[in-house]
């Protein structure tokens, strides 16, 4: 054992010795109601961000509210040391609490409760999502601090107040903030584990695509008793051209969409492979059971490894009640397009339009919106703060951690890859039933004590 | 030259003679705004109903008002004399006027119009659509009985108050007076001549099967970050059914589909032909210019003597300004099918719930909303009625009458058919550019006085 290994024992002993107290902490936080979305709340979100502020000060942060379009960021830094300098990324802001008749217990009154299976759990609004989240690394830190007097790298805090309004002014701020957010590295604590045993470092986040298609045919609308078996229906050369997107296999048909798809190493397969996600238990919560993606890969690399296409919504004609022989002048679809490795957003949203104009009748048109597109995000598998991240995971939770991307997209982490060119470690202990965005939110005591210990165990292996 | 010819002649010169005087009549009737969608024209509709009634009686027909659940119907006979029997049937209901501000002159002020090419007109809603129509039937019995003193057939009057609100009551009505009902033929007046110089008949009148068809797959919304890939999306089920309805020919895929649709007689076809209905005038008028229906069939045959199937109307997802990023429950589409012939509507909506059956992944199900089924009606081409007036017609207008289907369908057709077991000869004299349903709505005078005299000739025809 050398001497780091020792002092993060010490750590692991402090944080569990002030484990009473640091929950005591986190609680007078969640009692700030700072969510985003409603401006009644504005002075509420100040609030939050004032505390944080000045817990911040107790590690010898010295941090200030930085200004933007919304509500104001907290941005701290410990001082300059020349070690590892990581950019840790959280929000103090939390969802609406609505329906409020839902909730057991008020939610800005936290409390511990005990769950029918015996767990104890934080009973809050944004016990998870993501004051709980932020603090198990914050009270890393104090621990770091109060054994060896100063945190094991420099740290820079970025903690926002919109993230559940959709970081609208964030990415703006980023950039305008820049020389301010120079980092080695950026360390997120917003997502989940694999399950209540299993740590999960998420190394992959979706890119997206999203386009809206309008077809357009007759001028008007016209009478089927009339028009019907010679005017074009735009519902029928929409239903073709959302038809022919994918093959039976679940392939998508589009021309070049799999250019910049890579393979992911055997060794992480086996790993997914081990993980035994079974269709009937992960559709099964939803009333399926049946995977439709690409035939022969798992359904864990139909949802986080590989690109999917799916039409959000489709709409045209008469969608009234009852019945009217209308043969509708246009109809419209939104697409949409998830990315991974290195697929291009602006190829793809062309070679899909492309794919549209080939299936036009020529007295037809087409018109596109365009919506989002962004580029994947994928963590090199041999990236050093991810393997020593993972085995500081693995120490800790007595289980080798899952290395995993996620279906979905966490927009500011290619902000910040884009803007600062830094790299984004996301680790959480979060649990699917947090119940994250609805009445009763939770987290696991378990999740806040050893994620914790967790990130004590993470930033100590950083400096090595 | 029989003296049935010469009675006609003397017959046709009265219309000629009496032309001021009918105009002056139909005015008379078009001044009351009998609106039957809109109750406050409730009062109005019977007021037009007794002014028919009336007028019959200068002819010496006792009419009455017979209730249904709407509007009255006028139902009156002249005495029976054992010649034949005809059912004539007409509308005195008229289409709501809004907007009313885009009228030249007010709705039920009369008036004769001159249009820019030199065409005198009568101007007022329900000028054509149905008064107009009904008075040159009505006309033409006054012309016979001034002439001969008695009309060449027996003739019972029905002319219903509620045809722009469905004909809904009409059905049960018929049934409950089909005794009273009985006649030969039905004699309608409510349809169209080819172009200003071709009288038509209508000759066929497409069946109708209209199907909703709700897929539904997960048990709820899903967000596609989470489930995109996996979840099956009923928009794509969905796309792929109605992408699968027509081939690339234009064929309806539907097993047994084409059962019970006959061939055209050729010599029907090649008058069809020498209409010389060119794809740039029927679709340019709507924007369109190429036929879609099924490959080598005639633009003329694709709108009225082959069956079609249109999707009327598809809605799922999010449909929304903007992106959401959602895998809906569910997806519905309208479905209907023009029928020709002697297709069966229960055999083609059983088909049709089979071939979705068919496309619905396992672990997701469909339920289907029943609207509408009627068979096709097709007068048989060598029925001696059909000959008789279309050599009425031709000698009327100088020009060989048209027989032709029509795409639409007249429901109440189909209840003469079923109910009283009589066969319809649809006639009439609506031109393209009438605005039946819209503001300005007209009846070229030419329209009216050769129409009055083409029924004189007609019932001459039909005594023979």
């Amino acid at each position: 054992m050398d001497s780091s290994s020792r002092a993060v024992d010490k750590v692991l002993a402090q944080i569990d010795a002030d484990l009473d107290a640091s929950i005591e902490r986190l609680f007078s936080w969640l009692k700030i109601p700072s969510i985003s979305t409603d401006p009644a709340f504005a002075k509420d979100c100040r609030n939050a961000a004032e505390w944080l502020k000045s817990d911040l000060a107790t590690l010898g942060v010295e941090a200030r509210l930085s200004e933007t379009g919304g509500h104001p960021v907290v941005l701290g830094h410990t001082k300059t040391s020349g070690k590892p300098h990581v950019l840790f990324y959280g929000h103090y802001d939390v969802q609406p609490v609505d329906p409020l008749d839902l909730w057991e217990t008020p939610p800005f009154e936290p409390k511990i409760a005990t769950l029918p299976d015996g767990r104890k759990v934080i009973s809050a609004r944004g016990a998870c999502d993501d004051k709980g989240q932020v603090m198990t690394f914050i009270e890393a830190c104090r621990a770091w601090k109060a054994v060896t007097g100063e945190l094991p790298v420099d740290v820079t805090f970025l903690v926002e107040g919109a993230e559940e309004d959709g970081s609208k002014f964030l990415p703006e701020w980023v950039e305008a903030n820049k020389d301010e957010l120079k980092a080695d590295m950026v360390l997120v604590c917003d997502t989940g584990m694999w399950d209540q045993n299993t740590p999960m470092i998420t190394t992959g986040l979706r890119g997206m695509v999203y386009e809206e298609v309008i077809v357009r045919c007759a001028d008007r609308d016209l009478h089927s008793g009339l028009f019907g078996g010679a005017a074009a229906n735009p519902i029928h050369v929409l239903s073709k051209i959302l038809a022919d997107l994918h093959d039976a296999d679940g392939r998508i048909m589009i021309p070049g969409f799999y250019e910049g798809v890579h393979e992911t190493p055997t060794q992480v397969k086996e790993q997914w492979k081990k993980l035994n996600l079974m269709p009937e238990d992960f559709l099964g919560q939803v009333g399926l059971k049946i995977p439709v993606g690409e035939k022969g890969r798992m359904l864990i690399e139909q949802i986080q490894s590989r690109p999917t296409c799916d039409v959000n919504g489709v709409i045209g004609g008469y969608t009234g009640v009852g019945a009217k022989t209308v043969i509708a002048g246009q109809a419209s679809a939104k697409v949409s397009f998830r990315l991974v490795g290195d697929q291009d957003p602006q190829k793809i949203s062309d070679a899909f339009k492309q794919f549209v104009r080939d299936r036009i009748p020529a007295d037809c048109s087409v018109e596109f919106i365009k919506h989002k597109g962004s580029r994947a995000i994928q963590l090199p598998y041999d990236m050093p703060a991810l393997t020593a991240a993972k085995t500081a995971l693995s120490e800790e939770w007595g289980k080798e951690a899952v290395t995993l991307g996620t279906g979905g997209s966490i927009p500011i982490v290619g902000d910040f890859k884009r803007t600062l060119g830094l790299d984004s470690l996301l680790v959480g202990f979060g649990l699917d039933d947090d119940r994250v965005h609805s009445p009763n939110e939770k987290y696991d005591l378990k999740s806040f004590h050893k994620g914790t210990r967790s990130w004590a165990r993470i930033l100590g292996a950083l400096t090595r």
